[in-house]
């Protein structure tokens, strides 16, 4: 697709300074762009690439403009009309509605006749996909789950049996919704499984990355709010609930019935513990161990510095005398005391 | 399906304590629980929830007992007599028997004729699938595997060939049981590769999670003793020996031919360093790093403490400066002493 | 298959001491090793088990030779000539060339008379499928992309579109290649996505292991240089560059725009923050956390010791009084200072 620069400032409802008649065909980063491509700006530090900037046109805020070189697209938030042309110039053409022949749907699940069902996908008895909804190949999904409409879970996604997913969805592969929740009771020296009975209800407009988990609840349902984006990796433990338009990046791993609030932004390879509340509006660095409820919208980090091997095992075998260390500093400070 | 409360008393072996002819269908947490379900207690944190106790019925132990104000099933282990309640419940309708027509299953093959086999799996060479288990949708079985009796491969799940799962073992979707063990060995500026030539073999009654992995062995096999339990994400490296019910929770990883002892309980994203060994009844929390062997049973830390991030990062400072710190303490003692 | 000890010296050019005409039919664990097969020792902390070893031959070399009590291989790298011997005595007979009938390929596609492409695969329109290149049960390959030479992908991989994979690559199951980069911009209280269109770029000789992802760029491609070896459950974000021969152990995550040097090795678990580089031959221990470019070869860590959990507790608790406790010591310092 390409668009004019004039065409794209309509749609954006974006101010054009500059010549409207050029031809926007690609988006490309700054300093590499070439005529016939787009970039943005969204931030002083990348200002310096305007100077010799030869995209066919830049996304930028007011406060930049005077350093501009080229026609522009004058918004608010350069990176969100970015956003908005990429998916005009690269929209994928939508997999074809109907059912792929090796496809195999139990006669019970009610298929929409504007679905798309890959090829090698199987639908078990009274699974429901909706309109618009595009299943990719290798897909299972269990019996009596919902896949809502225009949801487009990629090749060899797993959906266990009674799951929900909301509209507007997208589930990338080897991705696994609805596996059992990690219940056991020691029961005479062995582990007793403790059937999983909830499900998992997942709201509109969530994307969940490849290879990731979101587990199936106990006896609640393990739910996911609309507009949550998880990364890669991600496990949701049963019973947990993952408040609306939270973002976790990479390896995230939520503990057993958690309650995560709206808003909040969790680091990459954090580690959130079971039964605690984390309030909306949190942000999490990565890597963090999360051992208790954050009661407050704030910023929260744990874990060490990167440092040169030697000087990192001095310093972290120090750690395990910090307690003695502490005492030996209070009673240097009794010691002063008394002497003055 | 529903018994009375009478019933399950007879199935469990459990004291009832009030009326007897009350239907059960279904479970639920206590605070939620309406007439027709049963909920547990099993600590005096929840014992509150008895007061308003609208559930059919509780099970409960004898301390706990004269809080109830529903008819009770009195129990040593609550929790355990639950779970057994919640698969009398909910059992679901075993996969039928059979080979589905879309499976490609090889001649050499042998497949027990009261198994069941789902929609496109396929069975390699000389595979074994044992009485009674079932091979979800979408799974591969390599060449000369075995699959033991009664054990339920869910949808999309890997086994390489040369691999051997127990008896009534549970595996969940996306996880993948003997890819290549991690070696290689540096050989004029490239990794050149070790074929990995051990196997895998689990034992009876182990379950493992979604996403997880098992990697076979470099000569000797990575072994699974009976009764493990493996959440999802779990990484177990070659050569590596996990001691019967053992249970590791969300995203561990297990280096390679380390010896993990029996009845460990091993917390979420906790890794473990290559060869060393762990003794039996080890626990583990959450996130930790384990760097050594543990020769002895008990509690085992790592990690630091979740802090807001302006406070963290002043103290995160000054952890490279740890061992400095220690030595100034040191001559601040000797200062000491020498002036007194 | 089995060879001569003579044999095997006269393919990988070893010095041969002693009887050659023992045939050689396997390896084994020098402390376990039998006649008829091969062991390998590379370091004096192995040559004890040298006395009573029962194996046909060992690889050993010249340092250690007078210690050796059976036929030896005399080499430079004993472990890299032991994988030699590996790969001829197990090597695996090739998978059959041709096209399973159950796989469906897209009529566009383009799968070369020598590869061989399993049951239930799929491939999508105008994708490339080289000479010998292996595709297992139930991968799927998607538009455009390209599968080099020689190259083997297990069961269940999946391959988004327009990505390219080198000649002599393996990817283990459950790995996906080309999702989307986690690329969102706020709009309004709501995650607004950004189209991720660019591609993934594997070199040659590349092994990834299972359920690891490589995610596609923003704008540019992903690129994972040739000879990188990368173990189970890694992530690699969108535009991250990983440099040639680099090894990453389970676990690790690198966010995006990370640019990673060559020859480094990096420990398991550990996570990479977005947006930095990573010098040439740099060395990070397990469960760092890397939050900084590290400009200079050598090695680097962060984390914490384990400790039993009653002492860990306390010294963690102190861990968020460090920057109080450092400035106790300076004023300390003062305070003798002024006495003095």
């Amino acid at each position: 697709m390409s668009y004019t620069l004039s065409q794209l400032a309509e749609m954006l409802g974006a101010r054009l300074v500059g010549q409207g008649d050029g031809v926007i065909e690609r988006v490309a980063p700054i300093e590499e762009a070439a005529p016939g491509s787009i970039s943005f700006v969204s931030s002083a530090k990348f200002a310096r690439y305007l100077q010799d900037c030869k995209a066919g046109a830049v996304i930028i805020s007011e406060d930049l403009l005077e350093l501009a070189t080229v026609p522009a697209l004058v918004v608010a938030n350069p990176r969100a009309d970015y956003a908005r042309i990429v998916n005009l110039l690269y929209a994928q053409p939508k997999a074809e509605a109907g059912i792929h022949p090796s496809a195999v749907v139990a006669p019970s699940a009610r298929v929409s006749a504007d679905a798309s069902i890959g090829a090698n996908v199987v639908i078990e008895a009274n699974a429901c996909i909706e309109a618009g909804a595009v299943i990719g190949p290798g897909c299972v999904i269990g019996k009596d789950s919902v896949i809502g409409s225009n949801t487009l879970l990629h090749a060899n996604v797993t959906v266990y049996y009674g799951c929900t997913l909301g509209e507007n969805c997208i589930i990338h592969s080897a991705s696994v919704i609805g596996a059992d929740g990690f219940g056991f009771e020691l029961d005479q020296g062995e582990w007793l499984k403790i059937l999983q009975v909830g499900g998992v209800k997942i709201g509109n407009n969530v994307e969940i990355g490849a290879c990731s988990t979101v587990d199936r609840g106990a006896v609640r349902d393990t739910i996911i709010e609309e507009g949550v984006k998880l990364d890669n990796h991600i496990q949701i433990g049963h019973n947990a609930r993952i408040g609306a338009h939270t973002l976790m990046s990479n390896g995230v791993g939520v503990a057993g019935s958690t309650v995560i609030g709206k808003h909040c932004l969790i680091g990459g390879m954090t580690g959130i513990r079971d039964n605690i509340e984390i309030a909306d509006n949190v942000t999490i660095t990565g890597m963090s161990l999360v051992s208790k409820s954050l009661t407050k919208a704030g910023s929260y980090s744990s874990n060490t510095p990167i440092d040169d091997t030697r000087t990192w095992r001095k310093n972290s075998a120090r750690f395990r005398q910090l307690d003695e260390l502490a005492k030996r500093i209070r009673q240097l400070e009794k010691q002063l005391e008394n002497n003055n």
